[in-house]
């Protein structure tokens, strides 16, 4: 089971942000996003395009960050510019051989406990950059190419095409053109 | 040379994704990021992060992306949900074998004409996520790991800490804290 757990959302400002880093969650291999803060139109975007796009992915808002941690079976990775390089960390994992993880990712600050309740802080470069981009490379680097081109039991199917969209709708005949949510 | 254009980014709305965008742009490994509509602000943002943390890296706004792309001497990549498989690309760009790479990530819907102008449009994964993301795992699959801890003559440098933050400030003696920007 592999969570990631988004600390400091702030419904108002971190919507698109949080959005991104509970997508990027799912597309790239994780089973669940919880949130820290409470935000039931952030839970009802990820749940709308589950439905639509399939998988059992999972989202909870209102999660208690320090219980979460300290009550979490397997290992704790928080993701932060400041942490240790990743190929190191991705050692350590193999090395420590948890069934579980869980990813910290921040909104702004980070309080010092986190870096303390982790087993490891890992940065994916030492440059400020996105949470939403290390998590990106984090889960990439960790879990490789599979979760990228599973086939999920959805309404919706996109189909490689080097040339346009093509996205096949079971709901529908034929196939149409979807923007992105 | 390796340059990232933004499309479709919207000021008001767009403003920390796009921000999200460059700085991914800049942590992975591209040398400039392109934004196909004028924002000083984001000028402002990222020419003074570049100033405390170093590098070359330069933004440019308002820049004409359909002259951009047809003018470009290297190779043409879009990164989209819609597109091929991220390996098959890969060895497609290795064939190609060109030293410039223009990427290409979109914020809401993308012009058809993008798609017939890319050589490449490339999905990684064909789930919905985050353009930000699909940047960050297209770099770090094409470059690896060197851009992410390489040394940059800046002000301030971060050094590696499983434990916590250090931050070296060439300005000041000693080390010391400090948020993302």
């Amino acid at each position: 089971m592999l969570v990631v757990l988004r600390l400091g959302h702030r419904p108002s400002r971190d919507k698109r942000a949080t959005t991104h880093v509970a997508l990027t969650a799912r597309a790239l291999g994780a089973d669940e996003v919880w949130v820290s803060t409470k935000d039931g139109m952030l839970e009802r975007t990820i749940n709308d395009l589950v439905t639509r796009f399939g998988g059992g992915f999972i989202v909870r808002t209102g999660v208690k960050w320090r219980d979460a941690i300290k009550s979490w079976k397997g290992s704790v990775v928080h993701l932060t510019m400041y942490g240790q390089h990743l190929q190191e960390a991705l050692r350590e994992l193999e090395r420590m051989n948890e069934q579980d993880m869980l990813i910290i990712v921040g909104a702004e600050k980070v309080p010092r406990e986190v870096y303390e309740l982790a087993h490891l802080n890992v940065s994916i470069g030492n440059q400020p950059h996105s949470e939403i981009a290390a998590l990106a490379v984090f889960l990439y680097a960790a879990l490789g190419d599979a979760p990228l081109y599973r086939k999920l039991n959805s309404r919706l199917t996109v189909i490689p095409n080097p040339r346009g969209k093509t996205v096949v709708d079971e709901g529908r005949s034929g196939s149409d053109d979807y923007s992105r949510p």
